[in-house]
């Protein structure tokens, strides 16, 4: 909190407002349910923290970590919080909000002070998030392990003849009996469904020739995992090893490419000049990464046009993909911590092509 | 998405814009995860239903039951999809946001469209949602009864002895056991726990002479059910039955006060005034209920001044409390659905005290 209300000075906010999300558990360790009965947390430069807590909530917010920094304000139903929270923030100037505030609650703060800018906080708290300390890397590298070795295990099962849900719902129970607290996400693509980089996994049974894309990550601690590995159903289908190791190459690059400094933007074009050089630029429908931390996307994006530039300790994917419609797709997806030298990648799974029976 | 439109006309909007939620599965069956990519439908009055989605989710979208109704418009990694947006919208006017929209969204929206003036879509959507079609209250009433299988067999646990998150896992896996599709909250608070209305479970051993809220709900077929019940291990502390019997009563005559076109607001005061009476009205601490849907909490909400009025197939809880610092706390939660002749209660476990071992 201290940090945040730092860099919100230095950038000229007057004011912080977090409700419920990643950004107030990862300020003050209180993580309760976002609701439709505001929790603002209160951050202002030279000001003491204050949190408008529902009345009913005060004795869950006091003890929480940050229960002994911040004073509480509650306010009870049938009241107006925004009134309430108008009397804890200034009267103008420039207010940071965090992101996944509902915008219910934002059109009400906007409305009780009408002389303020509201603008995103990511401007500071995704600043702050983006560079983790020691414990935040060990807690990524344990649950990177952890998808690691739910990778190895999916590959001793059998694929073929089976329906991408069931091998979904084997990648989640992995997830779990690997470490993970829950699995959060087990995309299982297969065929031509895998041209969809977000594909829901369905009642689709898997055929030999198939390429089957696995896009997989847990909670573990609070920290997520995101895998992603593409396979083979006994052999591969015509002009797939080409894409392969096309993707498997553009992700070494990218790779390669982090160093401190780097702008997040010019990871992303490591990854596809490599692609778009070959003639798949056109297929390569997405942005190379994302920050991951305690939210599977978060800042940094590593996207065309990103200027911001990486750090020491900042944690994101490299997956760059080539989705060929109605015939199959490949994504290789690994996180990577950037170092004072370059990078570490934090999943170790073989990129080399596995062919599954 | 027709009688949004329609409803949206008649209150003077312009368009109404809504990113991945329960509103946007409520008006088209689509249901992504909210992200930091938005999708976001638009309705417009007299013009055709668009919905600007990311590039790499066009088939997920086409796919979902909306997508025979409305054209996509992809927007790719590296543009502005709030500039996309903002073609889609109309320049000024009134524009209403789902509500859970994040607000980094909002405030995209707010700089694309600097002429329009954003409010709450849930002056249409909450309105619409309320109001339960016969396929919604059979979905409502599944639930109830699973929560109901559920009370009755947690009471032939033991509860002396062992932690409330025993209790509460014990909880959770009765909700899926009866039929759930997963559990949604399982508060258990003991002892002087029970003060705290949203007290989270923790390693408390519950004793003899214990009072114990269990508040627990579950998901079925997208549904939520939400039952509060409170038992006493052995024997009630002293003091403890003329509260139960007193939250009882106040619970009975909310009740019994729905009917249609009653303000929300008149059912609160229905149990208030019991508890008021007695003397005990600074100890309830929160409203009497809330709507309950494809949320936990939704519109209507039965709190002093909410002078909406009800009508048949509107659903929600009634749980009027009492909380004694220190000492115990008392709340009976029960979902009803608004009948053309009063009320009609969705769970059906007994009211009258309960003593466990």
């Amino acid at each position: 909190m201290r940090r945040a209300i730092e860099e919100a000075g230095r950038q000229g906010f007057a004011a912080l407002v977090v409700a419920p999300s990643p950004d107030l558990a990862y300020l003050c360790g209180y993580g309760p349910m976002p609701l439709e009965r505001p929790t603002l947390l209160v951050l202002r430069p030279g000001v003491d923290t204050l949190m408008l807590v529902p009345h009913l909530e005060i004795p869950l917010a006091a003890a929480s970590p940050g229960g002994r920094v911040f004073q509480l304000v509650g306010w009870a139903d049938g009241d107006d919080p925004y009134d309430a929270a108008a009397r804890l923030l200034p009267t103008g100037g420039r207010i940071g909000v965090g992101d996944r505030m509902w915008a219910a609650h934002l059109m009400g703060l906007q409305a009780a002070v009408p002389d303020a800018t509201f603008e995103p906080a990511s401007a500071v708290l995704g600043r702050l998030r983006a560079v983790k300390d020691d414990d935040e890397l060990v807690a990524l590298r344990r649950a990177g392990r952890a998808a690691d070795e739910t990778f190895r295990q999916i590959l001793g099962g059998r694929f073929q003849g089976r329906r991408e849900e069931e091998i979904a719902a084997d990648l989640g129970d992995l997830l779990v009996a690997n470490g993970h607290t829950r699995a959060a996400f087990t995309i299982v693509a297969s065929g031509p469904n895998a041209a969809s980089p977000h594909h829901e996994p369905g009642g689709r049974t898997i055929l030999p020739k198939d390429a089957v894309v696995m896009d997989f990550g847990g909670e573990l601690a609070g920290y997520f995992s995101d895998t992603t590995r593409t396979v083979v159903v006994g052999e591969a289908p015509e002009g797939f090893r080409e894409v392969y190791e096309l993707v498997h190459e553009a992700q070494e690059a990218a790779f390669r490419a982090v160093r401190p400094s780097i702008a997040a933007g010019e990871v992303d074009a490591a990854a596809r000049d490599i692609i778009t050089a070959a003639g798949y630029g056109d297929l390569f429908i997405h942005r190379t990464g994302h920050g991951i931390g305690l939210e599977v996307h978060e800042p940094p994006y590593l996207v065309r046009g990103n200027t911001a530039e990486l750090s020491p300790g900042c944690t994101f994917s490299i997956e760059p993909g080539i989705y060929v419609e109605g015939r199959f797709g490949v994504r290789i997806e690994d996180i990577v911590a950037v170092t004072p030298e370059g990078a570490e990648r934090l999943n170790r799974s073989t990129r080399e092509l596995q062919v599954v029976d």
